[in-house]
């Protein structure tokens, strides 16, 4: 999972807590995994909104104190942010902040808008100036456009005109809304915190601040907190909810609890289910770490194959990744992994990876546990072929990079060195997510079936697409 | 001149040339001295527009190479800044970049609105959002609201709704464009270099990049560079001009020419008419430098009085004005000048500085000058007395802080401790800047006089002026 | 193993290859986990040595390419380090490099020496300074003021007069030279790359550079390594080996082999033979990531209760762990580890750790596993309680913190509040790692026996053993 | 004096202070001038030495508060650098600090040795090793190996060994000692402030900090300072002292006082000298700014001619000195310096500039001069022509770049394209700085002369004189 997809976006709100700005830098930093690109917190103390961001990891572009102190009051909101929609650098890094005619406003979004572009064009017609190039910029514009008066009104009226996929917190002087699509693509949990609502994007975020976890924000619900406590609302159209079924595969930490499930189990039934449906007979599974340790140790429950770490990770290397090293870059995976030859040497190896997207890096690490004396490599992936592209927030390559938009897994087996290649199935992936029977229609799984729950318009699709 | 006004702005653009950023780069670099809080560079390469800004001097804040790599194009815009309206951070750092209906623009601003507060309001009103304080944001959304088609039409929409002192450059993907308000108030110069128009606050600017000076922009002038040429418009009402004196008396480089003069000789004529006014007998004229020596030269042909450098400043202060250092800020002037013993021992002093602000640092200096054995002091300011702050981009003290506001001059003169004090007259400042007989009208002098060219409304005088 | 030892040092060398000063940033590397505090590299070209270090991580420290430029040369030394004797600090990084009658040299060192104090305190009575505080600066005087002529000779007569803990690398203009000592408690390899002999701390440096493994430097032995080839001494009288356990236990990398075994291998079985000892009645195995992994799967393996991961880790920390955020670090261990409550809730958890030392990261641990839901926590300590502290090279707290020394297991069993608390027995550690019979003397583990190999001064016991 | 001589180096130390490293921050930052490379401080509290030092400017390598926190006590030595002997580097930054057998001591140094190479090579001989390639560890080792017990004959001992231009100062736990060579090449003064004693290069640094001059140390004088006072020693046979003219040509300030006369009015009477010598009709004197306005003001005072800024410079120019900025080096002079076309246009004008190096930069700047409109440019030289190296503690160019070593003045004249050219006599300039009828003997003027007044050995002459 090197190569492949980059994360997306965290997001996290909390009001009524003297220390909200310190307590949404802990919740971003448990929710680094989904986005080191860039980061930044906005903070009311009732009166006026302050806003810190910058390019890097949370713990970097927030290390002096005194950012803090320029921080002040009960409530903030805070993002950390890959890229998604809107490409990089730092006028695309969120909150995005503006002062509208009811005052000041912060907004924090995770998810991809499919019609972004056309609402875009349709403000500038109307002569609206746009200072990124990201989607939450327009939804700040509709807002501003509204002739209604309460801002839970403004919020549902600029909601009523966005489709795709977003997980949102807004921030006023005086209040924190949350609010998750009628689809709920992406998680948004609720917690409490003495006394203090808490939505993060993730529980791990509650966890670390020891929030305690109320439950998730429903598909299409929007909670407006204020001094008065929580408000709920469904303001918009009941849909059937799709959310996504790669933040099991791949995206959320492994100890949170989304969509109702615990991510670590979810992720260790897929093993199981892959160890049924791509039974081989071996002497050792080893996991791709770490992504893949979950579903490995599955496999191995599953099978009775003994469970070994055949590949060791260097914990050094989070950073470079960020802004890789020149002189190292060629080294590739050989900088993150290293085979312990004792594990592997004269063995049948079942390889455990979670997804492949180019397949240019599982090639490397086959080529690595082959040289370290592997007798046989069954490389088992515990999810399906992922044959395209994302357009609800996960920022995956285009299909002419998908190695399986093109390839049949026996090309792709070729291709990687593999002696045996097997994906978990379709119905497997569902069934092991927790959709009755396994069923379609539970989880959006676009990138698996090209399925996609919120159409997009041609404009996009154009462009991006590609192949298609 | 040390606690007195801060710097205000300084605008460039280029238009034509490969190495537009660079030129750039230079040019502002050249009008350090009108800002030194933040800058900034944009450039088109006639397709797509690109920015990059910082807080920091231009030498910082451009240092890497690759900065310039990723500004390619033929024309580019540039920003130095202090802070005048709009308060201090990068979020007002310029220019200010966005896309609209038409594609791109960019924009770098000299001057300050006196309407800027209430058009925000309407504009707010209408459903516009405000990512900046800065009174330059308004002119984007007037220009983005704007029916017109083409670029002129919709920059003279924009500005005929705004009032106060401007010298603005915009650059789109193929234009660029310079502007100067109907009263003149900021200077703003034409030039050419390799065929190339350049724009530029001073023409120091246009000596460094050894580009050939060509005239002026008038007051009230928009020109409109792109492949085909220039083309000048002059759509707004025709007004008396009123540029700002206070540019001869400290802002402007002694180097440049603006208003059709060349500072450096303004400013010793300054000194001459100082000499005429406040004659002494003395033994040496010692300017406070650097500001003060033009004036001191003047001073010391006109009186026969010998000039000398009875102060020395410490050339290393630079940065540390911009980043104070806590544990050296308590020394005051001293990190900055010392005096020269040999020069002042037993001697009746003349001391020439261009202004007197809160009057705290002339006290410093003349208590310095004391020390090192003065036998009489008698300071002279080549100016008037500063009573009134100033609204069209110099960033005064409010009225409280300016001690000539509210103190008679033998008050001010015992304060300072000097034995004498002189201020030039408001004939003779005007006489030596070059209006004829003296006579009021031909310059903004609003901070001597009071007398306002252009007209604030109550809203903006309320907040700010305090004393009146 | 979070509170516990700080890591110790990392060497490198490589003679003969174009590309020696990447090579060797590669090599650090991948011995990072060594040491975090600083590193450094020094470069010959075979005229002159020149070298560039710094505090910080070797991706920090060696960012810039050009750096890799200003170290030319076809053969080059490196070092991480954390910090044993000397304290912390740039003026203690290594490489030590100077200049002395034959050229320069420079010097990296893994270990600890127990004379250096009183070799110290000779020299400075003989004329010499000191630089730094650290021990390998006396090794370099002493081969400074050796009358010998050759290089073996001087290093043989330098190392001959200091008693302890060394793996070095020298290099001088024109050699390389490994040495390890008599007792060989720190690990040395030797390898080879495109002709180019290789000297690494640990073999996971020669996977990283794609070196291939030759052998170890056995204890005592010195290779002299230049153009013509590698040369090996025995200079000193044998002893017996005393290779330092705790190597196995917790500091070298899991992939790597040292002391001719594979670390991971070693850890299982420290596992399995805890499992032997410690039996309980449990539902579940879970480590404490990363150091316990290995561990805890050999346990499971024993005793057949399934293996999960109960506890996962941010992968974020790694930087915070050496500049620790002021307002995070009161989170401590949360900010590190999540347990994962679908794991634990309801079961009875054996946890296995590899080391305890203070007591107070085990007792939050244990809490937050409890807080999960645990029915019973069974703590499972993969070695020995480290009762004594280190003299060979390992930053081990004083006595009175090691809580071992002082405590009884039944005491720490209640101080961490695990419901049984189980060591390794001191037979077994041994019998694990290799030692026939389990039999003492092949290892120094007087971290756990307090039989220390080699005997130190009164002097340095007296201020550091305080207990004893 | 842009392309010439490179700043030399500056010492401060300051005994019984409780503010010690702050003042001592200051006095350095007075004597910035001196050199812009490096700086350091090293503090005692009466028992331990710290030191911080690094390679910048004074005020950026003091930033931080935290630094001050970290130099407790109540002495301080601190050190700011050029190059001179020792090549580039933090490692030759100072002062040097070293632990040795009466505890630690460090030190400050300006100026250079001649025969530091013969010593260092018999230290090596010895067994020394050398971890800097600065003169000044060669006083550390000397002192180290002194058989002496007292301080003050230690360093006797070593300093007697020692040949060529020195004024240092030495801080131990409880000691400050000053000392100025026998010939008193370069500067060093007493001062004192709330009764602690004060060492420093020049006056202006006890003007900052507001501390009384005493005297200036007498040549060959060396003071030792502690609680009990101040002893001062007279170590060294008398001989003539020869301090250095170039520091009144060029590198002190013009505010401090040196050798027993004020800079500054030293510096004007070159300029008078000047004028008597090469009289030339002419309408306008312009200095090179800064270093040639005083003896500009001196010529123009003499001849009767006009003062005038003819030329002004960017004061944001010198961090880029230090570090030049890629894209704007090619602009040379331009970026420093630019002229005032009205006040030379059409006139005769006299430039003046302090002295000459290579000639580049002169014909640059007099090309700008001609490019302004000037009619005629008589260039002169406030100094005779610069024919010879300095061994004495100047960074000069070796003599092939001296462009007066082997070109004479009318080839110069012809060179940098002035219409007449005029240097100060060799006598004229002793005059005018104080020796009795001009006669030699009075100050080393070897730079002008090719006498140095302390005999260099074969060696060093060998490898640098080049040209001889």
């Amino acid at each position: 999972m090197f190569d492949k997809f980059e994360d997306e976006c965290g997001v996290f709100g909390i009001f009524g807590h003297p220390e909200s700005a310190n307590l949404t830098y802990l919740g971003l930093y448990a929710l680094q995994h989904r986005g080191q690109e860039s980061c930044g917190i906005a903070a009311s103390d009732g009166q006026v909104l302050r806003m810190h961001k910058g390019m890097g990891l949370v713990a970097d572009v927030f290390k002096k104190d005194s950012i803090f102190d320029s921080l002040p009051g009960e409530s903030s909101i805070g993002h950390v942010r890959y890229s998604t929609a809107g490409g990089n650098g730092i006028k695309n890094a969120q909150p995005i902040m503006v002062d509208y005619v009811r005052g000041s406003i912060a907004v924090a979004h995770n998810g991809n808008l499919v019609n972004a572009q056309e609402l875009r064009n349709e403000l500038e017609n109307r002569g609206s100036i746009f200072s990124t190039t990201a989607d939450t910029e327009v939804i700040i514009h509709l807002l501003a456009h509204s002739k209604s008066e309460a801002l839970p009104d403004r919020v549902t009226e600029a909601l009523t005109a966005i489709r795709g996929a977003y997980s949102l917190v807004f921030l006023t002087e005086t209040r924190l809304v949350g609010v998750r699509d009628p689809n709920g693509f992406r998680p948004l949990v609720l917690g409490k915190l003495d006394g203090a609502y808490v939505l993060a994007s993730e529980t791990c975020a509650l966890d670390l601040i020891e929030a305690e976890f109320i439950r998730e924000i429903e598909p299409g619900e929007m909670v407006v907190i204020n001094k008065e406590g929580l408000k709920s609302y469904h303001p918009f159209g009941k849909v059937t909810p799709s959310p996504c079924i790669f933040e099991f595969v791949y995206f959320a930490r492994p100890d949170s609890n989304i969509f109702g499930r615990n991510v670590y189990s979810v992720r260790k039934e897929f093993g199981r289910q892959l160890a049924r449906e791509h039974a081989v007979e071996a002497d050792v599974v080893i996991p791709i770490p770490d992504s893949g340790v979950p579903a490995a140790l599955g496999y191995a429950e599953q099978s009775g194959i003994p469970f070994e770490l055949g590949l060791i990770r260097n914990h050094y290397v989070g950073r470079t990744f960020i802004e890789p090293q020149q002189s190292i870059r060629h080294f590739g995976v050989k900088i993150k992994l290293n085979t312990v030859r004792e594990v592997i040497e004269g063995k049948r190896v079942v390889v455990i990876d979670d997804s492949l997207v180019r397949g240019t890096t599982a090639r490397k690490i086959i080529k690595m546990i082959r040289n370290a004396g592997a007798k046989e490599i069954h490389l088992r992936i515990s999810s399906p072929p992922t044959s395209y592209p994302c357009y609800y927030g996960i920022d995956t390559p285009t299909r002419k990079e998908l190695i399986s938009s093109s390839h049949s897994i026996e090309e792709i087996n070729r291709y990687v060195t593999s002696d045996t290649l097997g994906y978990l199935s379709h119905e497997g992936v569902r069934l092991a997510a927790g959709a009755p029977d396994g069923s379609p229609g539970h989880f959006c799984d676009a990138c698996f079936s090209g399925n996609y729950p919120v159409k997009f318009p041609r404009l996009k699709a154009d462009s991006q697409l590609g192949l298609f």
